[in-house]
């Protein structure tokens, strides 16, 4: 078993919530973001591959929206969960939370070539609506801020 | 010759700035997401590939976003061009913007397996900086909406 610090909410997602092209594990093609709690933020990280690139040398603004969008649903349900008593590893199925809205201001031009780190503070709105906030570091330079709403899923995404 | 009114804003990007994985002609592996001129409108169409889903059946929103952002800074580029005395097709290189924010609202989770058009509104702010609000539609559906602020690409891009 991983430790438990290790193991990313996104591990435990329902395999039929599990497809998702930013964060799905089951989705071959797809970027594979990992959510985990850092003490009472949360945090994801990704290097950008080569391709995506805005103009050479620096990252793509659609990356950097992707990565904020799927970090925010992560950390929704890694707060619900949490409230609802469970933490990542317990093996208990998340709950999983789709995109409300989505805001990113660009700070700087983010350069590849760099791990980047997305660091989110969560708010509930309302039990079944979070807000993140999340700032998105290229080593110790903040490239990006972003908002995410995020809802529970509803039910007309069910199949 | 291509007819005007298909020749995209992206199509006549200088080649340097033809890499973005979104909208770039010249990255491979990218969307190669097109804008173009609709009378006093400017619109982008892509169909999503199997792998860009959110859950299965639906759309991946980050992709949705992608879609927006690309399409506002092709719209803004669309917008300055014709303001600057060129069009598409006039062989005169387009200016090149960069996103200074995007905001998305997700109105309703967007079917797979149909072309998703975008149609955006132009605001000028500035000479420098451009507004573009979109429309995101599947068929006839209004999926989301999106903002996208748009300005000059500074000299901080250049390598």
């Amino acid at each position: 078993m991983k430790n438990q610090s290790e193991i990313a909410i996104q591990d435990e997602y329902a395999d039929s919530f599990a497809w998702c092209y930013g964060c799905g594990r089951l989705n071959k093609e797809g970027h594979h973001f990992r959510t985990m709690w850092n003490g009472e933020k949360t945090v994801t990280l990704y290097k950008p591959k080569e391709a995506h690139t805005a103009i050479p040398g620096f990252v793509y603004g659609g990356l950097i929206a992707s990565f904020v969008d799927c970090h925010g649903t992560g950390s929704a349900s890694l707060a619900l969960h949490r409230k609802n008593g469970f933490e990542p590893g317990s093996g208990k199925e998340p709950p999983r939370f789709v995109t409300a809205s989505l805001h990113v201001d660009y700070v700087k031009p983010t350069p590849q070539g760099i791990a980047l780190k997305a660091i989110g503070v969560i708010e509930e709105i309302h039990p079944k609506k979070f807000k993140v906030k999340t700032e998105v570091y290229a080593g110790d330079t903040l490239c990006a801020t972003g908002e995410v709403v995020a809802v529970v899923m509803p039910a007309s995404f069910a199949k």
